[in-house]
């Protein structure tokens, strides 16, 4: 059973994300939900999102496996604080770095399946790992760690 | 003195690229020049391209990373034949992987400039360093590996 989506919960000022703010009309709108001990983050790709003719642009795979990893930090504060996701206030976690290995071409028109491991949390930082499927076969495996926003960056 | 953008010169079905094809009408249409010992790309961010509000978000920055990279890494190869860009058959490149410091938060509505140095160039493969400056400041640092395109990969 899954988890409702983190990104439902990011207060009103921080949902404008260009990856996973619900209130982005432009945005892609990405979404991360538990399932089991994964966190699980889906995407079709448009069809312009190309590199080359048949396969998306690794930008756009950048961007799933690093909305995916804040929302991943998120679900995991929540659970670390034994809360369900949407339970109480709603953390927001900003990226402090991104690796992502392309390890073959994903092709384009299939939905994309990202799914995370939690694989460190210590004090405002959380590391994430996942692998992005297409058609069941992983393409991309990423980690990004993840920091809680500090309240400064907070437009007033 | 700035060399020609390599982009304008990868043969027609290879430059649809969401970050760096010029035939691709809904993308970034992003150029990569050498000027002296550095490849450089500048680009706008759209204020929809925003994480937090006020700043640019880190998928669109890993893009700039990546297409400047693959755009680096032709411009390279270009140069190791002697050659000018523009010169003779466009050589072109894909990530291998991409590695994305998010230093500090980029504001958005500032014109962003990568800047990229060769570090290495092996076989079919190119490394290339970058600094991301807006208003004259270092915020995101990255790396890539570039590859050759596999002839393969080629739609027929």
């Amino acid at each position: 059973m899954s988890s409702k989506p983190v990104q439902d919960f990011y207060p009103e000022d921080l949902a404008w994300c260009y990856g996973c703010g619900r209130l982005n009309p432009d945005g892609y709108h990405l979404k991360t939900v538990w399932e089991g001990e994964e966190t699980v983050t889906r995407f079709t790709p448009r069809p312009y999102h190309i590199a080359i003719p048949g396969y998306v642009n690794g930008g756009v795979l950048a961007s799933l496996i690093d909305c995916h990893g804040t929302g991943a930090a998120a679900a995991a504060a929540y659970r670390a604080e034994g809360r369900e996701v949407g339970e109480g206030p709603a953390p927001r976690y900003v990226t402090a770095s991104l690796h992502v290995d392309y390890v073959k071409p994903t092709p384009i028109g299939v939905p994309l399946e990202v799914r995370g491991r939690i694989r460190e949390m210590k004090g405002r930082k959380v590391t994430v790992e996942a692998e992005l499927f297409a058609g069941g076969e992983v393409t991309v495996r990423g980690e990004i760690i993840a920091v809680q926003m500090p309240e400064h960056l907070r437009a007033r």
